[in-house]
């Protein structure tokens, strides 16, 4: 198959030509081409997303239902909003109650095919290590110390292979030891929920931390003499950055501004950190939402702190797609608020995010070689077409 | 007068060639000479630095004294650590004690010649019209709102024409008005000791704040959704944050070099904020430095919080001149903090702090027309010697 279009962002730049795409993979961009091919014009082909934090989106949600069916929920969904593979990400829960979701998220895994839709890649585990100060919204009962023993016990459910990102607060004893394991095991390692002060960053990164999850939330803040996690992502030009979803109201537009810039685009990831939020089992307030989700049967019920309900199938698509900002519009959000050009999105919302869990060999850049996941976008970044190892998307 | 250097640095960058001084002023840069030159060969030579914000220095403090004489010796001390010129700067005091001291600043000011050493520019007023509640160490019964009347009164005392810069909380009742009354007047607004939001920056800085007094001290620090005067002094680029002197206690190294990389070298202005400390008045504990200053006569007893005495006698220049580090000092540790090249050095402690205060035409840079006011340094920033409008001052 061949895909036409002016402009085919690569790490090079921009390039005019033809896409070959054989057996999901791209075989070359040719200047030239016989036969049929999709003629997308002036449209613009760029990598598809690749969400390194997400629980739950749609129809579907990993954290709360922890079911294969969940995760190929979201995965028939994400494709919508431009996401072509993701990390099925666990909560800070009861250890049972992960590991069951990890066995159900290996069996996805395992099942996964392009015409399903995104594809998961594999396990982004935020905590159970994580400190009880910092827990967001992360259940305190569940925060623990890091655990090789306990880990070894989810590589056993979900597969080793298959766990490729941990977020973790690194002040908690038993890190080190930890970090040091995890690292031998070719997975990486975020800060998040945790009270660190810089200097434990310091004296840390080096053995295997290379990044921040929901950088500003679920962290200790800056100081001027107290730099604490914010200060060391802000410091540190090895770290990365990730960034949940740009909605502006959990970290400022502003805050992320200055973050961009002290980083570049090199050192942002992008991910959505959505749940799922139809899908709770069990009445939870939002504090950024001001709005209680109550399950009820095949509907949630949205009551509003201001007095307001809403009763919503959470199979309905249409409807629960706007209960939490998708990865494509907050894309829309920080090209407007940083200016960011083509190339910037792709490398905070592909490239980083695929070098971030060691996937760049296959995804997150047009390059020979790698899996044909791509996103056919108009000038304001409306989706097209979406093709997952080269097979097209239904968007509809 | 010619002095030849390898090494001069201007706006433009490196120049190699005779600096010919004419009636205090630089003439010209030649290639080549006639008759006597001095002979600095590889030395660098570079613009004297201007510090903005500086009450008292060693064995002068026009903050604590107020006279003529205490400028005179501050004058004398300061081309001793490269400071070529400086604004006299007040506290937030009684109202008559500040206008008694502007009166004598002005005599200050009008008996200046270059054979006294440094040149006092004019007045930094710091407050009173701060807030109290980021008071720092400004006394809270004498913080007052922005009032134009009362700056008037201060004009009337020390010369309207000698106002360079007031710090402000620009958050306080009649802010707005009075900074448009200041802009219109050429006078130079930061935001210093300030509650302000980032918002109240936002909408007032087009008014006329052209910075941040002693950034990330005495003021709203920064959280990722609520911004503060920290945040606002972080994402505005086209606001100076002025830093006082970087011993890395008041503000850590980290913190600055977060701003630096921010700005870069065109947003930071370098100040020193010395008080001369030696010259108390009462009894003042240092909250970073952990000691008491007790006032005795021509002598100050220290008593540090840890039990140690030291009695130093006041206009001794070699003692006092450790009380505080030496704005030559801060340049060095930011050499080494940030890997300052030259240029930016010249940049944040001669160009920018004269084009803040909008002496820029006189000062701050090697060019035609400018006061000869030069530093002859070595590779490591040693003073070699130290010319003010030609005349060569004594360092030892």
């Amino acid at each position: 198959m061949f895909l036409y279009s002016e402009k085919i962002y690569t790490p090079q730049g921009f390039v005019k030509g033809y896409i070959k795409i054989v057996d999901g993979k791209i075989h070359g961009i040719y200047e030239d081409t016989e036969g049929k091919f999709i003629d997308y014009k002036d449209k613009v082909i760029v990598p598809g997303f690749i969400d390194i934090h997400i629980h739950g989106w749609a129809t579907g949600s990993f954290w709360y239902e922890g079911t294969e069916k969940s995760l190929e929920n979201m995965s028939k969904e994400l494709v919508k909003i431009g996401v072509t593979s993701y990390l099925a990400t666990t909560g800070t829960d009861a250890l049972d109650y992960i590991k069951s979701h990890l066995v159900s998220g290996k069996a996805a895994i395992d099942n996964w095919k392009p015409e399903k839709g995104s594809q998961v890649l594999g396990f982004h585990l935020e905590g159970p290590f994580i400190n009880k100060e910092f827990k967001g919204m992360q259940k305190e009962e569940h925060c623990i110390n890091p655990s090789i023993e306990i880990l070894e016990d989810f590589f056993q459910s979900g597969g080793k292979e298959n766990v490729k990102l941990i977020t973790i607060a690194p002040e908690l004893e038993g890190s080190l030891e930890f970090i040091k394991y995890v690292n031998k095991e070719g997975i990486q390692v975020s800060v998040g929920h945790s009270a660190a002060e810089f200097e434990d960053i310091r004296d840390l990164k080096d053995y295997g931390l290379g990044g921040f999850t929901h950088t500003f939330s679920g962290m200790r803040g800056f100081h001027h003499r107290r730099l604490g996690v914010a200060g060391a992502a802000m410091y540190f030009d090895d770290m990365y950055a990730e960034f949940a979803k740009q909605t502006g109201k959990t970290v400022s537009h502003e805050a992320f501004k200055i973050m961009f810039k002290l980083k570049g685009p090199e050192g942002i990831l992008l991910s959505s950190d959505s749940t799922g939020l139809a899908h709770v089992k069990e009445p939870f307030h939002h504090y950024i939402r001001k709005c209680t989700f109550r399950p009820d049967g095949e509907y949630v019920n949205l009551v509003y702190d201001e007095g307001i309900s809403e009763r919503i199938n959470k199979y309905d698509y249409e409807k629960v797609k706007n209960l939490e900002l998708s990865y494509l519009d907050s894309v829309k959000n920080i090209i407007n608020n940083v200016n960011a050009s083509i190339g910037d999105i792709a490398k905070i919302a592909s490239e980083n995010p695929a070098k971030y869990i060691g996937v760049y060999d296959k995804k997150g850049s047009i390059e020979v070689g790698k899996d044909a996941d791509l996103l056919v976008i108009d000038s304001d970044w409306n989706l097209q077409d979406v093709f997952l190892q080269g097979i097209k998307q239904e968007l509809d």
